[in-house]
């Protein structure tokens, strides 16, 4: 199996995927009479033949070392994860190559960031690693066929 | 200082105010091949004259008993509170009386739940009570004025 070392989230790395929603910098605005700091408008919602709603995803938590064996893309929208607790979490992302994802790539987010993926980047499924593993996500509602699945034939070994 | 009770949130009574987000009930949807479940779009998203877009909101912590001292209002949004940490927040609402809020309720979440406030309910600032006092926020983002606030001549008390 090959090894993909997962790297702490970073814009820069993860520009080619999705925006990451967190409160560094400086914020956009305060609000409530001082009592809030308010960072706007941080993900770019990319929603086709469709409107965006809020569901929240329940997932059972992994661990590293993390067999990755599949991944997936929905081509009609992008796809925001909010965690609900202040735990890091494990997100797998590629880039598209022929139709196929390209060699993985691994990060960890550190507690208080979240992800918005964009549509149509291949990415595994979500992987809390600490129980519960509740998140909000934003994401495209509505009929029609939105995930693409490819299976690996060998499994790749993401690593802390 | 009239005392209003903070009350665990209930579905029936946060109906005329708004939405709750959390995984009680049977998942609409098991996905991610077994293991996650998913609760399929739980907020009923109203943004009049605009976008909806995900910001990240960083409040102040606040304790029980509290000074309850004004409510605002969003006329051309909802407004959906997630909670980035598993704690319950205090969440104050109001029914309209000729278009001033009408006498206070107070609800607290249980951890991993999420509330959607209806466009144009009256409710007070976003109240952690435990740091970091952070939020996931889906409301309108665009230019225009999108905020009434009217302050109480004498504050309410709320109470756990």
């Amino acid at each position: 199996m090959q090894e993909i070392k997962a790297l702490s989230l970073s814009k820069k790395a993860f520009a080619p995927f999705g925006d990451i929603l967190d409160t560094q910098g400086t914020p956009d605005r305060i609000i409530n009479h001082g009592k809030c700091e308010r960072y706007n408008d941080l993900a770019k919602l990319d929603i086709l033949d469709g409107l965006a709603g809020v569901s929240l995803f329940n997932a059972v938590a992994r661990s590293l070392p993390y067999q990755l064996n599949m991944m997936e893309r929905h081509p009609l929208g992008s796809q925001a994860f909010i965690p609900m607790i202040n735990e890091p979490f494990l997100i797998t992302v590629a880039k598209d190559h022929q139709g196929h994802p390209d060699r993985p790539q691994a990060f960890l987010s550190s507690p208080g960031q979240a992800v918005n993926l964009h549509r149509n980047i291949w990415h595994g499924v979500l992987t809390p690693l600490q129980e519960p593993g509740l998140f909000a996500v934003i994401d495209r509602v509505g009929a029609g066929s939105n995930l693409e699945e490819v299976f690996f034939k060998t499994p790749y070994l993401i690593t802390s």
